[in-house]
């Protein structure tokens, strides 16, 4: 790839976001200019994608500390505008991690936040390029060393998603720079098509071999032998490795462990969070029936049918193979919790 | 529901088709004059479902011996057109077993053919009646007598995809009759959202409560307790029990034996081809990769971007709770299996 991209970046004194609504047709770059415009461009998702979305929120403290300055806000305005940034979407916890971290160093001044928040954002770009070599040395070693590999990704966890590099796509980019990657099965992640859109974007743009398929195709395509290893993100791991992702990846997770291949969950360790014991604490977001009912704003449900959208859904730990950290790999099902070796 | 769906009917002397590809939009009847338009038909899913197709075949029989007479063709000629109907699509059993039992009629003359299609769209409906009877049964016996029931379907299977009533929509039908469904959650069934257009069409017209999903929902809602069972129809039914039907369907099914809750095929025993002796040995046809690239021809992945587009996928025998049948109920994944019950 000529450049890498970057979903979110600060330039030019301001926040600019990769408008990913606009892919695969066009790469657009949006500037935001206030906090209402970045709470809505999380909840239209032009930037998605857990760890994309806590470097956006990063940044976000600092934009609403201008916007402050500018509008001449108090200190419980500007608290209520980080608020809403903070819970402007509520299954990832990266969002309140970031948010969390860069707000105190606004006491020491604007500057001071806007370097704590490049520094989020450079430790997760990081993380991720440690991701890729732990996965891609995992699966050599655990499936095969001595052949290309045929893996399935769910959702869209590349470049777009994160602060740069990617984190399941990470793992998959680390396997191709080594010659390693025979295709890639990309599910189509209905509703809003973030596999089909996004992920097939990016892998096309690195050369790398792959199908888009409609997510029902994977459980098949998995079962009838054509997978070595299925490897997604995670919005929210829990203590016990119960892992929140883009609603359709616990079929994945299940047509894995039926075939008895590994499924691999790819998540900075911001992603974990200890203080949830399990996927029931986890709170599902779900969004607006629209998106089942309608394509391209267009109806193509009845109009007497109701829809039911969740966004996320829980694979439970026992099924996840292992979770690969910026720390290293934790084999979850075979009992390493997150919550005895992250702690 | 007023008036009693027809997918296909001889009437005034021709063969009409419910033009499904035009729902749930329009509810349009196109008339079919020659075996190149019925070939087509089959092959664009104007008429799509197993038992359908299988009723359009038959019926396909007499529309060639008409088109033979008209044209002047001579046997062979004729033989060659009936041929490519049968071959018209690959994976379902019935097409090729409603064209070879009313063929020989011919024998007798263009009438006896008649009479004998006829036969085979009323024995179709009068067995999707006794299969939604005896499912229902099942349904209340094994899940629960006393509340109505939280059902999870996927693709279409109701009188659009039949002769008439339904085969799993039959069994819901039927329980919707006796008060006993609360929901039906129907999978959106991606690529050609039959689920989200037709099924969804049909609850509807039926005024029975519903949801639409995309696919990659069914195994978490399932997996959150939120459905009482699932049931499915089938293309081809195998000696062992493996059903091949609607790609998404063994997603469905991996998640039920999970969450301990039944999974059922509801399918005429002309859908279980006791020839084949395992899922191993069922054609699964690839369809054009543009249903998964596109949407209402607009193109949606990169234009660099392959597709993988299996219409079908293999459900194994051992995740199939019950196969319901018009003759009664088999419970395969407990042993009972179809070679050694329905032979």
């Amino acid at each position: 790839m000529s450049q890498e991209l970057r979903a979110v970046e600060w330039a030019r004194d301001g926040l600019w976001l990769i408008d990913q609504t606009a892919l695969p047709g066009r790469l657009e770059r949006l500037r935001v200019e206030t906090v209402d415009a970045l709470v809505d461009a999380i909840q239209r998702l032009v930037v998605r994608g857990a760890p994309a979305i806590g470097a956006a929120g990063a940044y976000g403290v600092v934009l609403a500390a201008l916007q402050a300055e500018r509008e001449g806000w108090d200190r419980t305005a500007l608290l209520a505008a980080v608020s809403r940034i903070r819970e402007a979407r509520p299954t990832a916890v990266n969002l309140a991690v970031c948010v969390d971290r860069v707000l105190p160093l606004l006491d020491r001044g604007r500057e001071a936040a806007l370097t704590e928040a490049h520094a989020v954002q450079r430790e997760d770009e990081r993380a991720n390029r440690a991701m890729g070599a732990y996965g891609a040395d995992w699966l050599v070693k655990r499936v095969a060393a001595d052949r290309p590999l045929r893996l399935l990704t769910h959702c869209n966890t590349g470049a777009l998603a994160t602060a740069g590099w990617g984190t399941a796509l990470g793992v998959v980019r680390e396997l191709h720079a080594r010659g390693l990657v025979e295709v890639v099965y990309a599910d189509e992640t209905r509703p809003l098509l973030q596999g089909s859109r996004l992920t097939a974007w990016e892998l096309a743009h690195e050369g790398i071999p792959h199908y888009v398929q409609a997510d029902g195709a994977a459980a098949g395509t998995i079962l009838r032998g054509e997978v070595d290893a299925a490897i997604v993100g995670a919005d929210r791991v829990a203590a016990n490795g119960d892992t929140a992702n883009k609603v359709g990846t616990v079929g994945v997770a299940l047509a894995c462990a039926d075939a008895g291949i590994p499924f691999l969950v790819a998540a900075p360790t911001t992603t974990v969070d200890l203080a949830t014991g399990s996927g029931a604490d986890i709170h599902i977001e779900l969004r607006d029936e629209r998106e089942v009912l309608e394509w391209g704003g267009v109806r193509t449900a009845p109009a007497a049918s109701r829809g039911h959208n969740p966004a996320f859904d829980v694979t439970p730990g026992r099924l996840v193979t292992a979770l690969v950290t910026e720390r290293g790999v934790l084999e979850v099902a075979a009992g390493q919790l997150p919550g005895e070796h992250l702690a």
